[in-house]
């Protein structure tokens, strides 16, 4: 017998839950790709991409997923042999310098471990002592999934500025659009990167690059840029072809269509308040648990916690043994950890990740907690006493 | 903000949540009706929807919803004038007394209240008064999705032989089947009626009719059954709209198939222990919350509990406040209270129901059981503490 | 190699293809029965449904299929021992016919063959001559299914009233509604049946029973109205559970709702007038193949002719060869023919028919006819040349 | 009135129509993408691609349409400065040369107009005049879309091998791949880009890269390739997000699945000759149409003409006018001219394609025709008569 057989409840850090809105305006015939309805709804989406952003600017979409959206976004404004400063808190900058260094860029990493943020502070001392502004962008992990850190994109604006720096700041928010706030245009992101599977609700298979006039400007100073990652033609097109660099992502874009209508129907602002209560809903849980010294919440300061993902150490091996039985036992997906590794723990088996983002409500965080616990007790993980009371308090309050 | 912005959850007694399944079979072009595909499945079906029911012997499927079954059931073996004996424990033994009413027939009801099973000694008694044997069936609810009480047809089945009375053993199984353990044959119950929006997790529209050889005969001995109900061709079809006496309900038979896929793969007798481990979560967690007094589950004795739905009252015009809060704030719906008015509270607006019954896994249970503790709190409705832990334990010892 | 993988097309008289929008609106997961969106959907749907039937009077919908619409229909007018007459065209009147003989009734038929329509003087006659007013009802098809004629009501109404009879007038327009054009109030109709699954265009599951207040008071004259088919609370419902006898049948209320927003979005002169072209289409196609001598059109005045359905005699054996080998060899599969037994054709091999009803382009039904011309090709049914342009000459003309 | 009130087809050159098993497949909730079943099927579906090709070497999946295909190929095998030969037979080989140079490549492009195949010849004589191989591959088009030339693979294979020339021989088929026969490995090209949308009847955004020994060891003469475009992790994965470079385009991949399955089911040598008899189906009625003058085949050979899509004129507007008219009042989308442009006719408003590829069937096939016959005498374009009758005479050869 298991008590798994039900509506599963996937709660990765992306993909996220699908709303059934967007699977079912998935679910149609192919349309006509050169002219009528398909080519009248997307021009008039942009407009609501670039609400969810906050940017007035520009917005490009590409078929590729996120590590597409790197690669996009970087030949968009930078030559081979130019040099990127990369603050790197957990696996994902880390990443995205491995493309840059895939496009012949110099890539100059300054690590910040796995459980602090960036130190605005120390980037500003960088960019000061690059004179001859050898660097020509600063790539950042607004939230880093596998840490779950949230970084501070105003802070590093100001560095950049204080520094006198003209480095394009260029932020992936993968992780965070559509969960944790996030405002382009006020806080001085020249550069943006995301995806359509997680704040954004829709299946993988979409990304993302928005950019500003610096970045507008950065595209003309470059020698060469593909043809399918220029943004020129998709952000401006002539033709609807121009969008999508060929062929129309035709289902995806009724989808994310259907995602984007939830969204603005709920209100940013709200969509935000709702990521942040419910995030402190994990968080109240995560916290009692931890009391009993077994759990560890990897980012332990509240005001550095990414609110669409929570990552955990609970000792080697239990991070598996504690998924494996949700998922057998009670119909829940938990996130593996990963880039946690240790030379005691090689495969991250000890950490776990709850995925929080994208549509979600209460019921979904509460039950998720509720089986976590259970794993714990059913896997022998000591846990703080109280914790589904506290979770359930925090929703009582909204 | 709202945190109901998600995958909504109904923890009503039925319809239950269909699984993805059930709706993709359903999504399909009309096949034909008169030969191939749908037609063999059909044939197939019969004996896993028997098997369901844990009876050899004859099933009919009607295009109906519960109530079409009540009355097909009746129509099959009783003539106008006839008497029925309803032993009553909630209110839709009234209902299916008031149905044998409009057939012409004589109901007798015995009403054993909203917090008591029926009493099967006391229905021996009144059998073997009936020297006559005017008394032509018993009718009585498996469990009353109204009070959440279950009843024995065991020792319904053996008052009627303790009293040698030849009535037939009719069984509403509507809230039950697939949920409860029940053993048509093996407990002598001789014409039992289903639908298939509750434990056999299909939509609305179907319903059933179990009938054994005492049944059969039955029908033989009444002079006029309309043809809509005529359970005979639709049990023995020489064609195949028999089946249905008509067009055949062709989207339903295929959600339903995929239904009796889920059911059999995962084996009833591990249907049965799923519903019994979540419906002992369940009432962990109400038994903790009724210890302030204000929360009372309808039904105290655990044994006399139905697996499928749990009614409580928590006092006049919180039940309503209560289920508008999981509702508007966390995405849950529960079961409205019916059928427990009183004086007091004509509307039964002290009363809700969880409906937990279906395609249901730990994560659906512990999200609705802490979404219920937050908006008690959110409403101030007093309750004990820790409720959401002993729910959380029961899942964890599995 | 088969040339028939590609979109299955199912020509035959019910059920109808379903629109993409009806099958979406269906795959949802289950709602709420007692309160919110559905409840008030349903209300709102009443006036919709009823101006498809063109009364402004009553509605009542049942979960059943047609055959159930006869029996409800039936059960709210008439007592046992009422005789009914019941002129017939074809096989259904007949099926009616038995299921009134089911309920007590005393039909008095009048066959008017597989190739006529109702003669209405001979109607009147035979109620003229009813002086004692015996006959309660006239129950008659509007259409057809296995012959593909159509009645006249007006002309039935007219008899009626000459004869000064107070009989009721009931119409069988379950293959007719949204199809063909009726007008339930202007033309008299006093008592109309239909079902879900032809010109309304969702999966079968649903069926309708209008009436007027001549309706309405026959209901009054009846001893006993069995509580599921009692229309009274499903015309006049105090509850919502009223208008369904018990639970909603609710993603058929869905499907309907979506149906009903195409049809009325069309306007159903509009949806009337291209049933009639596309009729005609159908039919310039089968005359000229007829002038080979091998095919025969069941109903030779075109004024007579169903728009909905078009049966066809080609042979003995002919019309089972040509439906086999459109399905293995084309994707198109065809009505059977029902009903249309002989001595030497017990099987009724010789007949098929071809639906078009409900929803149907012009692409559909010319591709229908390619297919049967290049299948009479094929199996040896000798035929006229020219047929597909005469048909698409009727397309072009509009 | 309008006719158009039904199932819309679709019957441009891609995306073609959608099987419903594709669409139902895609409806599901998001999987788990570190794990489990998606992670298997994804393995196992890489062989089953290869079949389709007609290769037994290596496949790289890449989220993007076919110009990233297009890119993605080019960007593994070539270094920036490196001359590409294009024989060009319409559109998109000037496309596909284009995408080349915005890579830094030298394409040198031998126009063989709109009406003709690449001479074979002619590319030899080329070759052999490289003598100090400067040309590093020959780049083309299997099936032009816009002018539905097919060119000659295994010819070309034949004038490198003559000519003595190293360069890789590299296929665009888009078009083709699943529609015309193309075996990979027996015709000797190297590298072969191909997109889901097409023969392979799921939505586009997935596209593919195949290639043999040869095309793996000109990847180890590249000096950089993005990340993105790599296409050795992507064929020989580590880890299963090596697939996809990132994030798996989940739904993509199940769709993709059951097109397999339906293509597999039905065998790749059966789905080439259906193609080829609808394919002739189509032209029987488009030669005796251009009897009359008005409409010309854009390929005047058979032998020369795709099996998926057919390309014609039919004078200034008229392409346009007749388009409209089929969308409007009979639910046929027509695709439009592209490339086919001349001074007197810059929109190429007198061209129209009809696509006939992926999930098709006689009954398909033949209702487009029937509406394009019904739409020319509506928009008075004069054509020969007898033509649907030829083409129905077509299918019923088989």
């Amino acid at each position: 017998m298991s008590l798994a057989h039900g509506r599963p409840y996937l709660a990765i850090p992306g993909p996220s839950v699908m709303p059934d809105a967007v699977l079912q305006a998935m679910h149609v015939p192919a349309p006509n790709i050169y002219e009528g309805a398909l080519v009248e709804m997307t021009h008039a989406m942009i407009p609501d991409l670039k609400r969810i952003a906050r940017t007035e600017h520009y917005a490009a979409i590409y078929i590729a997923n996120g590590h597409g959206a790197w690669e996009a976004a970087l030949s968009n404004v930078l030559n081979p042999g130019d040099k990127v400063l990369v603050p790197a808190t957990g696996r994902f900058a880390f990443g995205w310098a491995d493309m840059a260094e895939g496009l012949g860029l110099v890539p100059q990493i300054i690590d910040f471990g796995l459980r602090a943020p960036i130190d605005a502070a120390r980037v500003e001392e960088v960019l000061a002592a690059d004179t001859g502004h050898e660097i020509k962008a600063v790539l950042f992990s607004h939230v880093d999934t596998a840490t779950s850190i949230r970084n501070d994109p105003a802070a590093l604006r100001a560095a950049l500025d204080s520094a006198g720096h003209p480095a394009l700041l260029m932020a992936d928010c993968i992780a965070s659009l559509a969960c944790d706030r996030f405002e382009m245009d006020a806080w001085g992101v020249d550069v943006m990167v995301a995806g359509c599977q997680k704040g954004l609700m829709t299946p993988p298979g979409l990304a993302f690059v928005f950019f500003n006039e610096r970045g507008h400007e950065a595209r003309d100073r470059v020698t060469r840029v593909s043809r399918y990652w220029d943004w020129r033609p998709r952000s401006e097109p002539d033709f609807f072809y121009n969008f999508f660099g060929g062929t129309a992502p035709t289902h995806h874009l009724l989808g994310l269509r259907a995602a984007l209508d939830l969204l603005h129907g709920e209100g940013i602002e709200a969509v935000w308040a709702r990521h942040e209560t419910l995030a402190r809903t994990v968080w109240a849980a995560c916290e009692v648990w931890s009391e009993a010294g077994a759990m560890r919440m990897n980012i332990e300061d509240r005001s550095l916690r990414s609110h669409a993902v929570t990552a955990l150490g609970v000792g080697f091996g239990n991070g598996a043994k504690l998924r494996e039985w949700t998922a057998q036992n009670a119909g829940l997906t938990l996130g593996l950890g990963i880039g946690m590794a240790s030379e005691e723990d090689p495969e991250s088996s000890g950490f776990f990740r709850i995925g929080h983002m994208g549509h979600l409500n209460a019921h979904m965080v509460l039950g998720a907690l509720g089986v976590i616990e259970a794993g714990m007790q059913a896997v022998q993980i000591p846990y703080g006493k109280g914790a589904l009371a506290a979770a359930a308090g925090v929703v009582a309050a909204g």
